[in-house]
């Protein structure tokens, strides 16, 4: 643990400065892939699933056999709780149903939003070591609430070329029916330009490695949209003095098993507390059964002391955490002055893991400072707003004047007698 | 105008078919420029507007002096029919504002969302010929009410070294105060990196021509959003037999006049409607001053036939046009099916000049096909959704054994102990 007392506000930015992305170094390796899959579709896919994941894959859609023996094959308290994750991730999304009033900005003219689904989305799910079943449905569950026809999951193939049963089984819970064994770079190309198999979509969501990261960012370029840029996972935690080091060393171990890349950072206005909270860290990694990746990621963890609540308060709004862990008396105030970050999680019984998994909140987050300018993944990313507008023929008479001034100042002389034409025709009318 | 009359569904994607883009061809120039204004600051942005605007710049910042002689040289008739559109502006957009209520998604388990202005805006206006003093309204109005503290309005310079009187009277209006004299791609590259006079921002807006629009896709791979990727502008008229011709060719022409890349396509039910309007068009083509661009733009402008509205509104929303004109009795309908578009025009008085100035709707908008999965700018695109969880004792204890199973099956010990140790403690506590 990197441990700053008191540091003045000018090495701040030093001190929270996140590692350097390195997507920009990946172009030729997205691009070769990207070439292959437009021109080859499938064996494109089969090529490189080959090549990268190891494995031959014929049919590359799960079949309807393999769905039901991956229901089979998940232990009856992993499917209860994902249901109960299920009811409170449908809550928490269906509350946000969009309503908005329509707006009569002059006598006449009605100006109002509709939100409609995007039609075709791709989810990417990330198989390895841990099988990411919610992702399925922190993705899934607000597509389908919104609405979106085409959802086409991806998932890279196992050794068996199958994919984790505890996917499968939380895809079809939720009712995604186009599951396709194919992941990394290629499975990005897929979505983006269809092959034989799997269709284009118009928008990509799911987090992944470098490559598919890379390989999203080239997807924008195709003019296919994604859910936000992604970073290394990463927490902030702020503790006063009445916090418990217990919780605190937990949670910032919860993002430490993540990956040697997360970022763990613990800030305090109190210097106790980061003295015990380092004990505990110690103490618990000693117990994890990951502790080697952890104990990485702990390692360039940052810890600062910060004095002052208000000052503490501008430093985690310069860093805009992905989660933040509010641990302190001072909630209200603290809750008044976030600005920037992914997701807030309040008080000791509140932890990270609880967002993650189960509570309802979205667990698709922006990270690496992208909290300034994103927000999470929620129903509002599946859909899109179109606005519109209909205007009576007195509305006309009283905005249209004002639309010829401005048009003719940008000189658009066009514009100008789109209106000219219908003012003279309700003046021949009236 | 090349017309088509009942084309086979097949052929449709061909018909419907938008021009290449084309940035990916300007990434050395992008680059170029980018790693010299990143190495040079102001100096750098200097030497590229010299060099590109072909004019030599000390103060990139706008003065109080210019500002206040800007705002005597804008003709008070402009100046009325700016103040205008603003109200309606800021009507429809301070309508949006967020408002949703927490959902407890279990007992104890309580969830909610928080908006929060994005600290950091550029806005960019296009300077050349005719002077966008409406995309300052249609930028600079949400970003007002969202409550961005930084809002950075870049705009190059003409051959005097100044910007717009009216684009500068609409930013006073408004209260926009950091006004720079730098536009194109060192002026995106400067808002990317920041330098000494202009602040780096968090997420860029605003339209501009191909250089532009590749210099954002640029940012964002520096980590800035932006507000959506960028194409040609585009209107598609659908009218049926008791359609306006006069109407239709005007609404027609607005768009033709903008460039000559622009698209406008007309979907009819009714092949007299084709013929009348096309006459229409040249009528009205013969007076426009800028008559050689919208005349080459017409000239490429696409006109289908499509013999039933069912056929019509799924060819639409294959298309996803940036303005959709409603010109028919079978409204109600035509609402209920349109899924993809940008803004939507409805009936014989409500032109597209309406929402491109004075209405109160925006007008930046998804061209190229991204309304299919982008919204237009709103109040949303100055903001950024934070969730928020709090979890009482009682609550960890009904959903923790969830988030533990799950935790476990992904392999995430760590976060099956942050709950486990609170659980212990509620145990030992009660």
């Amino acid at each position: 643990m990197n441990i700053h007392i008191a540091p003045s506000k000018s090495t701040w930015s030093d001190i929270i400065k996140r590692p350097t992305r390195k997507s920009k170094d990946l172009h030729s390796i997205v691009s070769e892939v990207f070439e292959k899959v437009k021109a080859e579709g499938d064996q494109g896919l089969r090529y490189f699933t080959a090549q990268f994941d190891q494995v031959k894959i014929n049919d590359l859609r799960v079949t309807d056999l393999e769905i039901k023996e991956a229901i089979e094959n998940v232990n009856p308290q992993l499917k209860k709780a994902i249901q109960v994750a299920q009811e409170n991730i449908k809550k928490f999304h269906q509350n946000q149903i969009f309503e908005e009033r329509p707006v009569e900005t002059m006598q006449g003219v009605n100006c109002w939003r509709k939100s409609t689904a995007i039609d075709k989305v791709g989810l990417y799910i990330p198989g390895g070591t841990a099988p990411l079943f919610s992702t399925v449905l922190m993705l899934g569950i607000p597509a389908k609430i919104a609405g979106c026809r085409d959802i086409v999951l991806v998932s890279p193939p196992n050794q068996e070329g199958k994919i984790h049963p505890a996917i499968l089984y939380a895809a079809q819970l939720i009712g995604i029916e186009q599951i396709y064994k194919v992941g990394g770079i290629q499975a990005i190309a897929a979505l983006t330009f269809g092959t034989e198999s799997i269709p284009a979509v118009y928008k990509i969501f799911g987090p992944g490695n470098q490559f598919v990261t890379a390989a999203k960012e080239r997807a924008i370029l195709e003019g296919v949209a994604i859910d936000m840029p992604a970073g290394p996972s990463e927490v902030l935690v702020f503790a006063d003095e009445f916090a418990n080091p217990e919780f605190i060393a937990a949670d910032l171990l919860s993002q430490a098993e993540h990956g040697i890349d997360s970022q763990s950072v613990l800030v305090s206005t109190s210097e106790l507390i980061i003295t015990k909270t380092k004990v505990e860290v110690e103490k618990q990694l000693a117990l994890l059964p990951r502790k080697e990746i952890a104990a990485q990621s702990i390692a360039n963890s940052i810890v600062i002391h910060i004095p002052t609540l208000s000052e503490a308060m501008d430093l985690i709004n310069d860093y805009g955490p992905e989660h933040f862990i509010v641990m302190s008396k001072e909630e209200a105030e603290i809750l008044a002055r976030i600005t920037n970050a992914g997701s807030v999680f309040i008080g000791d019984y509140t932890p990270e893991s609880a967002g993650d998994y189960a509570s309802g909140t979205n667990h698709t987050l922006p990270t690496n400072g992208f909290a300034k300018a994103y927000s999470g993944v929620s129903l509002d990313s599946f859909c899109k707003r179109i606005t519109f507008q209909k205007i009576t023929k007195e509305g006309l008479k009283l905005l249209g004047p004002s639309i010829e001034v401005m048009a003719e100042n940008e000189k658009l002389d066009a514009h100008k007698n789109a209106v000219a034409l219908r003012l003279k025709h309700t003046d021949a009318n009236t």
